[in-house]
């Protein structure tokens, strides 16, 4: 597997662009992106858990049921959220207008072929008109290069402060298969997908079902393990389109040709949530949490996740401060057992490594030495809750600063 | 039931002082409180739900499991916790030297009628050292008057603001009953009493376990309902001490005695958990949520907490920014079930009242007046779930400000 560039433009048979057409209207950056497929996709995708859900993710989910589409079409700068009927009909119309567009070119789309996506403030209405009257530069603005999908990516960014791309390239028998993907998410976010947006094409021949698997499997080990400030949106949804462009024979089910898929989608996702975890709003550095010798995998990330997400550990982060105590402590309310005695915390960065907790409590190390190690853009906290079992995992989060609290204290206007 | 001066010495029996032995080196500010009776107490406590917890409240638990107390001593500056056998062995002698001192005035106390409570700085150990030296001060520092109230109070704040204490008197029979107590709390404050320490003393004469059973009720409405950052310490100790020096008819169980005394609890418990949300680190304002509607009490509980604790929607309430959309969000992912097209929001101050979301959509309404609402420095979110069940809570929380990354950016220095 090899990093290549092009993002969702990278596997064959896709086209991608983005526009400003009017709904943000005070910035007047780009709002309205559509990524198209040549031929129609294997599709699935997931949605968030909240039990508000914004009318785009409403009909997307049903949209979906159908396990083929054709396009997503995307709007920053309002949510569609908390909108009610006039929101669904909002959401329904944006699909509709891209079908109509792809039929008008001799085609028949079902609207249920088309996918839709919403980001921004909640509980505005969504003006349909200005995307409406933008279709037809949308269109015009579709593009193979990396320069549409980077149109595009701009396009469902809000808070983001950077591009989240990439794409790889694996091989399926002698084809050689792409996955191509981009992802907005800098609040809100947290374990269980909150406000990211994530779009990732492929050119894999690979039916509905184990792509459903593949995606399962990497968003759990990926974007479920980023948490930015604990909200979980109306808005999250992840979706992958195949449509069997590279050739390959078909993906076999437990197959060592399935196993390279998903393990490249699962590289991709994990370098998307990390990317996503760096930008957290007003984040200054990466924290990556890795729990070891839990019972389970699913201890682990329950320690790991109380760890990422507690604020006082965050800030402590943002101050370089080696305040294990706060470690030790989320661990403690995380709702997994284990024995407080037995744990063992480090920090590591690029500048070096240093025990700071060893059996429960404090080992003797020296502050500087920490402080220097804290101080780099990317810090892991290292935990070993030593109870002998093999359960490992790694989650993603970022330090808590004033700019957070400045972005999220006046996002509305 | 009326409000009265006084804190911890305003029902009778009761002395309290606190000096500075030398733990708060670096700003020389009392850090040794101490809370004595003039005769054995019936006594009751809650505990952190932390698996992490402070060696004081390992050695105080196992104290309170006799359900007599003489006396509390409680240090700040340094939490004990992360601390191992030399922690352990630091607390059990906090109590023993007392005990050993009320035993040489020629009383007989054991080591388990003393309770012990320690806050600050987590995992480096505590220097008992200087708490025994001190202990001839401490005890000269005794006081019945508010004075030595206000002292032992400060004795036990660390990034607090703001002191947060109380009085109340009722009736019991003939007898007017006191109850006071004093509170210290600010950040790492989340539902289950997350790094608080409360002491509570009366001159009721009431059993060990109506007391227990008033208290859980009081603590339930109270502290339990307040949150600052969402983090659970491993010091959380909340513990009331009954003398019986007011003389009343002894209160029995579901008795109108037995209500009075325990609303009086719960009137005095509300009031200082109030206070320590409006003292969260950083605070500018006091927030609080109310849920209406909701199936049961526990239901709105688990909604309102939701909201108060959302970081996106304590950092809009630092901006004074109407955005309702985050309300509707945090009730999305609360885990409680509700039909989110019924949801009716306003915002609620001293400056007025304003309708911002109607069944779960935008209600018109103007921007300037909600700013101005949400301006004050106590200001609630009231939601109306429309469930038809009568279950309703209030939860306390404060906004999230450049202050509080500021505060626990570096605690620790």
């Amino acid at each position: 597997m090899t990093e290549i560039a092009g993002g969702v433009c990278a596997p064959k048979g896709f086209k991608a662009g983005g526009i400003y057409c009017g709904i943000k209207a005070s910035s007047k950056k780009r709002d309205l992106a559509l990524i198209l497929s040549d031929k129609p996709c294997a599709a699935a995708a997931m949605f968030t858990t909240n039990r508000v859900k914004a009318a785009s993710v409403l009909v997307s989910r049903e949209h979906l049921a159908g396990g083929v589409l054709r396009a997503l079409i995307a709007n920053s700068g309002n949510a569609n959220a908390c909108t009610g009927e006039r929101g669904l009909a909002a959401a329904r119309r944006m699909a509709s207008l891209v079908a109509e567009k792809l039929s008008s070119k001799g085609e028949a789309v079902p609207d249920s072929q088309v996918a839709v996506a919403s980001t921004g403030v909640i509980g505005v209405p969504l003006p349909v008109t200005v995307i409406e009257a933008g279709m037809d530069r949308l269109f015009a603005a579709l593009s193979r290069s990396e320069a549409g999908h980077e149109a595009a990516l701009e396009a469902i960014m809000t808070t983001d402060a950077r591009k989240k791309a990439g794409a790889v390239e694996t091989r399926i028998g002698d084809a050689a298969v792409r996955i191509g993907g981009m992802v907005k998410g800098s609040g809100m976010i947290h374990p269980n997908m909150a406000t990211m947006l994530g779009f990732i094409t492929t050119d894999a021949a690979v039916s509905r079902e184990l792509l459903e698997e593949a995606l399962r499997r990497a968003v759990r080990r990926s974007f479920n393990r980023v948490t930015v400030d604990g909200d979980t949106s109306t808005n999250d949804t992840i979706l992958i389109m195949a449509n069997g462009e590279a050739g390959n024979p078909p993906v076999k089910a437990g197959s060592g040709e399935y196993e390279a898929f998903a393990s490249a989608l699962e590289t991709l996702c994990i370098r998307l949530a990390r990317a996503m975890a760096r930008d957290g709003e007003g984040a200054s550095r990466l924290m990556t949490v890795t729990v070891r010798g839990a019972e389970n995998e699913d201890a682990a990330e329950t320690l790991a996740k109380s760890v990422a997400s507690s604020s006082l550990v965050k800030a402590a982060c943002f101050g370089a401060d080696a305040n294990w105590g706060r470690v030790l402590c989320a661990l403690g309310y995380a709702g997994a057992s284990f024995d407080p005695a037995a744990v063992t915390v480090r920090f590591s960065s690029s500048a070096g490594n240093i025990l700071v907790c060893e059996k429960g409590g404090p080992a003797p190390f020296s502050e500087e030495e920490a402080k220097r190690i804290l101080l780099e853009e990317e810090v892991e906290i290292l935990v070993d809750i030593s109870g002998g079992g093999l359960g490992e995992a790694a989650v993603w989060g970022c330090d808590l600063t004033y700019d957070y609290v400045k972005i999220n204290g006046d996002y509305r206007s």
